[in-house]
């Protein structure tokens, strides 16, 4: 099998970009990337995209010059970015194709203007549980459990946001106090409005080959997906725990390291600040029970012992689903070239990215994809 | 690599099916499959569907036990049922899986009255370019060049309404004549009613596996994806009749076949009349401009030299987008397990299938999938 390298990442501005279309959004992510790989060709590609429309994938690609290789357009839920960059991945290290492009992009602000609506047949729509909902039942859940406080959720919120300053194309940014998040509007207790990913427009790219020894290559060491059952009926763990545990063990082993304090930097799924807590403990960056008081005391901040999100994540960075993995995986890109400005984890060698498709249907089950990347 | 071979087919009845929702449709599908391979697990699935909604698939997998293992969702228009087969394959060839499930479904009729309506952003939409008035140019063009005659078009109609006759899980069948087929109330000129798929809803499933040498296993012999420019504008053809011919020149040269005349039995993309022409004109099975004739004169009917479309194709059997490819393919491997009943084709060794995805967006590109299967 071949080995895989990342060779070029692009995004555009994330955000809230009604004027622009999934054309322009892609177009800023695709043409960065190309050019961060020294290329202007691709054999395939894989596009990620939750809420985009049947046949966006080869009207965008058209637009941009790319016609006559092989699309395939795939859904994850939040994971659909990380589900192409996988099965780019897989493409490449089969040989099944030389260079190939991982595509992730939504258009949100045109579509919804809070949450994401449930299919009115959900069952969910019946039980109230839009994600926040979903999120805030697991927040609700650790604070009875007494492993977590509100202050403890609320500086998962402080700190990415903080991070966020350093990253332009982040779509909020801002030093908030605690109390500042805890004040801000409720939106499903016990999560305010500053605990919850924005509603968000973007794109992001990245251009897969064979390793080939290049300077500014990233090399992929692992990638794992898997899919969940619904709920945890049979686990103790709240949800999404499990999932991110077991692929996160999957995507150790298929990199060859006896554990997640090898890695430098990460990039997980903070939908809701509950969620970087629990997933923080699900890699075993912390102990279970520790995530909460990790964020608050500065352990996963730029410059404590485990840094977590430095781009802002989704709380900041902003969540256009479909382009999230792949932006967590720029930003894992940029960190271990030594390219990340004022937010650098110093002498980062190996990142790791997170992404959790809860779904739509978050009762249906649930997918992650977990990768593990190496610095030139 | 490891060779390929389908253990087992299922499909749900086709047809306007508006109290039949996703789950139900797929449970007919996937449980005919499973029990056709003999299992009730596999390790992956992948899933095509063009307008389910997100989600739609780890839904429909959970309501039938099938949990835990990797769902990936493939939309690459109507040809989204054999993306995710050709997938499928891909992951069985390399070793990534063992035992995979290949899942196309559609509900249509509770979401579209008439053709479908392309994204109020389409060009098209302004165009007027409905896919009925896309192959309607083509058969146009067809006539203009005296390459077929309006008779020889309905011919094509005829026959596969004939064809489905033997089908039981054919949404339409009937004994037509030319004269009827023409007078049929006209869609977009030259394409009357008859000429026109229908609004269908349907699922249909394959499990893939390693090849063990099992008397009912049908081997893939091999499979081709190509996604193309849009519209032709540099070929003297009409639309589709370049992306066919390349595609099927891989996927036959994949299977180590000299010429398509070494294919005992077809099934292709007859979405409207005019497709079923071009497309055996452009796989070979006839010569260029004598596709219509062929219609006419009994060669790709059943008991003809290269029967085409006995399960009577998407004009008979329905068009259930995302379960297209896969009931192409059902239908194949039931041929060559000799199970097809009224409408089997004698010694039937060698099957191709073939499925043109046009995009709801057609100036924007297309994709098509061609595979070759061998009888057990």
């Amino acid at each position: 099998m071949t080995a895989v390298a990342v060779h070029g990442v692009g995004t555009s501005h994330f955000g809230r970009q009604p004027d622009r279309d999934y054309l322009a959004l892609a177009h800023d992510a695709v043409t960065e990337a190309l050019a961060d790989a020294g290329t202007d060709s691709v054999d395939a590609v894989w596009v990620g995209t939750v809420f985009g429309p049947p046949g966006i994938a080869q009207r965008t690609l058209r637009a941009l010059g790319i016609t006559g290789v092989p699309v395939i357009t795939v859904e994850n839920a939040c994971a659909s970015g990380t589900t192409a960059f996988a099965e780019a991945a897989e493409a490449v290290r089969t040989g099944r194709f030389g260079r190939v492009l991982a595509l992730g992009l939504e258009q949100m602000s045109t579509a919804f203007s809070g949450a994401i609506t449930p299919e009115p047949t959900d069952p969910e729509q019946h039980a109230g549980l839009a994600l926040p909902a979903l999120y805030a039942m697991s927040a609700a859940r650790y604070l009875h459990l007494g492993a977590v406080t509100p202050e403890q959720l609320a500086a998962v919120s402080v700190k990415n946001h903080a991070h966020a300053l350093e990253n332009p194309r982040a779509q909020y940014s801002g030093r908030y106090t605690v109390e500042e998040v805890l004040d801000s509007k409720m939106i499903s207790d016990p999560l305010t409005l500053l605990q919850c990913c924005p509603t968000s427009d973007g794109a992001a790219a990245a251009v897969l080959a064979p390793a080939s020894g290049g300077g500014r290559e990233v090399g992929l060491r692992g990638v794992a997906l898997r899919s969940g059952a619904p709920w945890n009926h049979d686990s103790p763990h709240v949800w999404g725990f499990d999932i991110v545990r077991d692929t996160a063990a999957d995507a150790l082993a298929a990199a060859g390291l006896d554990s997640v304090t090898d890695v430098d930097v990460v990039e997980v799924h903070d939908a809701f600040t509950i969620g970087e807590i629990v997933t923080t403990e699900a890699l075993g960056l912390v102990a279970e029970g520790e995530g909460g008081a990790a964020a608050a005391t500065g352990v996963t901040a730029l410059g404590g012992r485990h840094p977590v999100n430095p781009s802002g994540g989704l709380l900041s960075r902003g969540h256009p689903l479909g382009a999230t993995g792949l932006a967590q995986l720029a930003e894992i890109v940029w960190q271990l070239r030594g390219e990340a400005g004022g937010r650098q984890v110093d002498s980062a060698r190996i990142g790791l990215i997170e992404t959790m498709g809860g779904g739509v249907s978050v009762l249906d089950g649930n997918a992650c994809v977990v990768a593990v990347l190496e610095a030139p």
